[in-house]
């Protein structure tokens, strides 16, 4: 699926009018996309909810795994919207008790996320949500968490492509037969 | 305004039934009250997000602060079940562009909290949302942070109030008259 296609025109421009470019952050030569103009904008936030519960509901998806931490902000109010159960996929430490955890490189070292399996059942599928699709590092270890724990991918869903990083490349194997869309390609 | 009276029964117990105890974490002999089992639960997740929404409402609230990374997940599904604008409060370094910042004391030394005081209007009146009122030392600096960015604090909505941590009379002068709802007092 291709999200020029599926994504309205006025959607788009909506939401693209509501992405701040933050020159130099994290680090000098990068253009952040900064997304809080958007969340703080009531009638961008509730249109970018529901475009993704749409994707959840084409999906068939049965719970959200948002990913620490702007995939919560995201993630958790289309699990709501959809009436579906949320799971965090937290970085490494962050949640008490027993977890499952999947490290993965980054450009210098490694990190490490991790999910509660007992949220995850045989019969769920999950719909992966965060804001920005860049390397796809994260997002690649999230759904091999989320098969590890024994459940089905149904897609992953963002915001954002940056489509110059390759992510899309890096994660169609991984997604097998599993839908990445992207509202926007930036 | 008193929980005791303002949360229904069957929601209480309902929100209580999915909190999970979590011995020994994030330090041995600290018992964690684990809310993930409640996300997963969209039952109890819609639950929970529309008595926040209401208090959202009785308060007369225009924007939505959730604090990192917690309140993310509360505090989203809330602004967009309301109609409202979310603003996230996260910790140092994490937003990019101009900040607004506030330190707080910890046991040991101190930490620090920041907003994008442009998302916040003299206008607004802001619910503070998070998942639990330990101390309050984070929800005493976000709304020192509300109130030095120019806006009002609406008050200050959680899930669960640790009620022998005496956050409540900590944070009582900050709020002035805004009101502390706690949905459950453990």
């Amino acid at each position: 699926m291709n999200d020029r296609t599926t994504t309205p025109t006025d959607l788009r421009k909506l939401l693209l009018s509501r992405i701040r470019d933050v020159a130099d952050y994290p680090e000098p030569g990068v253009m952040f996309k900064d997304i809080t103009p958007l969340l703080a904008d009531p009638e961008a936030f509730v249109a970018l909810t529901d475009a993704l519960a749409g994707i959840a509901e084409r999906t068939g998806a049965t719970k959200i795994v948002g990913l620490e931490a702007r995939g919560f902000i995201l993630g958790a109010p289309v699990a709501v919207r959809a009436g579906l159960g949320f799971v965090p996929v937290r970085k490494a430490g962050k949640l008490p008790g027993a977890t499952l955890g999947q490290s993965y490189d980054l450009e210098y070292g490694s990190a490490e996320i991790e999910v509660h399996a007992e949220d995850l059942a045989a019969d769920d599928r999950v719909l992966v949500v965060d804001d920005v699709l860049a390397t796809g590092g994260t997002a690649e270890a999230a759904v091999q968490l989320i098969r590890r724990a024994g459940a089905e991918v149904a897609g992953l869903a963002v915001l954002m492509e940056l489509g110059f990083l390759g992510g899309r490349a890096r994660l169609e194997p991984a997604l097998a037969d599993a839908p990445l869309e992207a509202l926007l390609i930036v």
